[in-house]
């Protein structure tokens, strides 16, 4: 099969690309040279197949099999499956890209059976979606969709001291023309996005492949934390304002209360100043990530998060907030019948789906079985077999939404 | 006075060197172009007074009022003063600078007076005391008496994962020949190292001027803590090894253990893995520094640390230990009283000179007051009239020890 020969040359080019040697892992950050090459690659694979390239003006990438313009014109938009290539520092290498290379597949399996889609059918490839360089996930759909103002996305920060727009700039692309582009979104009818799963849902039921129904509510905070500077071996404790103790004492306040309250909770960035072997930290800046099924149990561990910081004259200021997302129901429902009556599940993980469907696109996700259910991590892995599994599944799912010119929906 | 009026254009010279505008602090790492500007600026303020700078096989810089070889083979080896002029991250202008500048302005204040020296009398910079860059304090005086072995010197890695020896060869100096000085050690009949103090003892007695008598033991150690990469949003807690959970009790009980024991303990520096805000802390490297007067206290604090990091999973190792320094006996009791009976102090700090008297080198301290205590931050501070008397005691000492020509010691 062609798709299969495709699927396992596609996956061994990416495997190299932004390997970092010492973790095994990926650091694929947004508009860095590892981008770069990615999207080369992108644009190469869409080329081979002979579909043109159009990057927004974000800097997602758009490839059409067919006339997004003249289908939407004649109330016909189109199908669009796709993910992102960016990484978490780290990373695993199936989280993002598993979703590009199989849609490139299912792409060449709809030709290989010689299907005539009766709507276009379109590829994307997100940037900047794990927000791992600038701190907002999903910024390439965000600043599409205009939930990102165009203004702040430009000035964030890395921890080099970059701006977006510089980042932006110095890899060739310009940032005078962000925010949201009605006439990219117009052409999405229907966004499959397929993602490798990010716990073991599937695995516990014996499934290969499953449908998205929601994302959790979640969000991310910024908690500032004061110190006040000073030699480590001559201050007496009593004249120490310590900001590290602080940072001990919301990470244990974070994960008690994520217990009481059912939710899963997370302090995985922290930065002191000056992060000095014997100089007491004069500043401690620590991140917390709180997602749960339910949004007011979230709200109740980062209120209590909130008053241990408070105790140690901390701040705490939210970046992010997503509220519950649902997909499209009719489009799950579809999805899970059309495949056969496959499992359908939440996930605590955002995506560029999820925004597409706040916008208010019909959106859905299909996952692929995570024999651990560890992501985000030099081991995340998926077996060939369901990968493969995962390609049939989108060729599927695409061949149904394309191939009735009477069909309104999804 | 000349020697004033120097004092005040050298310490005016130096205020802009590494300064940082956000903080306000000082970033002067061994090494790098603001340590090359300071020992440029060293060498010129020698030049300016005659002196040559010979700079030894490590990179400390020496200057020699007077022939000290000479001086050596007859049996009369100098007399040294000086400090440092590298920083901790966003240090202070004081903590080394005030010793170097009091040093060339006290041969200054000695030559105005016509002072003949009966030995020569030596300025040294020490190069890398405060061991921001690579780990290890006092790196340029430990190198020097052996205390540091050269490959492992040359073997330590800064942030940026650059070793010191390849730091040493871009700032153009040769790394090959590190190691054990004795000819250059044999030069030092003694050493008086002048520093702002780093507590508050002299206010509390109302002293300019203190002599120091010793220095507490104090060590450094390197806690690593395993964690797990994974999503934090899709992974149950119960399914979690969090570096970051270790991190917290770790430093908790470094408080926890140094209040109960009298010490001072300090967790100054974590590195977290990946560092990531949507990514569970795959490792963690947490430094704690622990010092006491009473070294069996200090022992008790680690190896209860020690206990609670190991609950997590984790190893501590000792980066350095250094036992009870005290100074010269006989010459504290000489500068004390030939400057009238000013107080005599410990410190919790490590210094040069601490190093050199655990070689064998008559060596002590003099402290100047420091109004609020703090050091190693932008906020530390002495006043002018301290400083200008910390200069006058020096000149003081320097003469006392280098006027009779048939005064064996120190």
């Amino acid at each position: 099969m062609r798709s299969v020969a495709e699927f396992t040359r596609m996956w061994a080019d990416l495997a190299p690309v932004g390997r970092t040697a010492s973790s095994g892992g990926y650091r694929r950050f947004a508009w860095t040279r590892e981008d770069h090459d990615l999207r080369e690659w992108f644009a190469a694979e869409c080329a081979r197949r002979g579909l043109d390239v159009v990057t927004d003006r974000v800097g997602n990438q758009w490839a059409w099999w067919g006339d997004p313009d003249a289908a939407r014109h004649a109330g016909r938009p189109g199908v669009v499956t796709g993910s992102h290539l960016d990484s978490v520092p780290d990373g695993g290498a199936f989280d993002g890209p598993l979703g590009v290379v199989s849609a490139l597949a299912a792409l060449d399996g709809l030709r290989a059976r010689g299907h005539e889609p009766s709507r276009p059918i379109g590829i994307v490839n997100f940037v900047d979606e794990e927000g791992a360089r600038f701190g907002v996930a999903c910024a390439g759909s965000r600043i599409l969709t205009g939930v990102l103002d165009p203004d702040r996305a430009r000035g964030l920060i890395d921890d080099e001291g970059r701006t977006m727009a510089s980042a932006m700039t110095v890899a060739g692309h310009d940032p005078a023309h962000l925010g949201r582009d009605d006439e990219v979104l117009a052409r999405i009818g229907a966004f499959i996005e397929l993602h490798v799963e990010q716990g073991r849902h599937l695995v516990d039921v014996g499934a290969a492949i499953g449908v998205g129904s929601d994302i959790w509510p979640h969000g991310r905070w910024r908690i500032d934390l004061p110190g006040e500077a000073n030699h480590a071996g001559t201050t007496a404790l009593e004249d120490r304002l310590d900001a590290m103790l602080g940072v001990a004492a919301v990470t244990i306040a974070a994960r008690r209360a994520a217990q009481e309250h059912g939710c899963v909770s997370t302090v995985g960035k922290v930065q002191l100043t000056p992060n000095g072997v014997n100089a007491i930290p004069s500043h401690a800046a620590a991140w917390l990530d709180v997602r749960s099924a339910d949004a007011g149990a979230v709200r109740t561990t980062v209120a209590e998060v909130t008053e241990v910081a408070e105790e140690f004259g901390g701040r705490v200021r939210e970046e992010s907030w997503t509220p519950t997302t649902a997909f499209h129901p009719v489009l799950v429902e579809r999805l899970a019948a059309g495949l056969g009556g496959v499992p359908v599940l939440g996930t605590g993980a955002g995506h560029d789906a999820g925004i597409l469907a706040t916008h208010g696109i019909p959106a859905a996700m299909l996952f692929v079985r995570n024999p651990t259910g560890v992501s985000h991590s030099p081991e995340e892995f998926a077996e060939e077999a369901d990968c493969l599994l995962g390609v049939g599944a989108l060729v599927a799912v695409l061949a149904d939404l394309t191939s009735d010119p009477t069909d309104e929906t999804p």
